[in-house]
């Protein structure tokens, strides 16, 4: 299958497909390129955040301007973790997730001035999709270490199994 | 000098400054995870962009949740060019910039499908911060070779002396 479509409130994408291993084609959700798919799905997510959320937490790069949207449009700040370590970074904590999209694992990188924004807080874990949940997981390892509690994972899309109790919009296909 | 100031609209923020070689401290514009900066910057820069633009171009990773709100508040697409090869990436063109933030170059990639966005456009690049103009103009060269024009350079804040005819909203200074 060449596309596949999601809905979104009143946006329709007809969703490319990409090669996963030899024989499966997986859907690729981009925000990145597209503010009116991004708005749309912020805004559907929105009644979705858990109550008592203070910090929205999320990673870089397809899930910021969807975290982005979300924090504007909620009026709850977000925090956003890096894949890399950028020079002005201090005091950084790392944490390690395999990734599936780029069959390597990564590093993803918090500057200690962000980690303090998560001190004491209430944190809903944000992404573009839960896959096997590795990344929430690094995610909400950031929470605990930087002295705040996860309160929920919130995604817009579900794709796979994780045995995190993440709230989404959609369910994508593993295999097309 | 630890911080420096911006007044944006209503929106006022002391940045933090980063070393840069071993004397020279500059100003450090962080539009992830501050959305209200973020909105209040593209609001201003929206009567900036260059009349006749049908696509904005900008890259990762600072300048992407601006010019997705730049993207949406002035209704003209935007597309973002990437720092590492997703996998997914079909016969993307790359270009070799160097960086003044990571002290070595990097390459941009832009994948086929959104190259393809450009070709026939009147363009105009986006950045957060334009400093010497090396990002701008490999984001220049992907334009052209997509067989799109350029026909404006639009940042928030410029840093520093580039030949290129850039509009912007603050001039940010080289050394504190």
């Amino acid at each position: 299958m060449e596309s596949f479509n999601v809905t979104v409130g009143p946006v329709s994408r007809d969703l490319p497909t990409v090669k996963v291993g030899s024989v499966n084609r997986v859907p690729l959700v981009e925000f990145i390129g597209d503010s009116e798919f991004t708005n749309e799905t912020a805004q559907a997510m929105l009644p979705l955040i858990p109550a008592g959320t203070e910090v929205l937490l999320t990673v870089v790069t397809n899930a910021l301007p969807l975290t982005h949207e979300l924090s504007d449009r909620s009026g709850i700040p977000y925090v956003c973790a890096r894949k890399k370590r950028r020079t002005y970074m201090t005091d950084p904590i790392i944490q390690d997730v395999p990734s599936m999209t780029l069959g390597v694992s990564e590093t993803l990188w918090l500057d200690s001035h962000q980690a303090a924004r998560l001190a004491g807080r209430q944190v809903t874990i944000v992404q573009d999709v839960m896959a096997s949940g590795g990344t929430a997981r690094a995610l909400a390892r950031f929470v605990e270490r930087a002295g705040g509690s996860v309160i929920g994972y919130l995604a817009a899309f579900k794709q796979g199994d994780s045995d995190l109790p993440v709230t989404f919009l959609q369910e994508l296909p593993t295999s097309l």
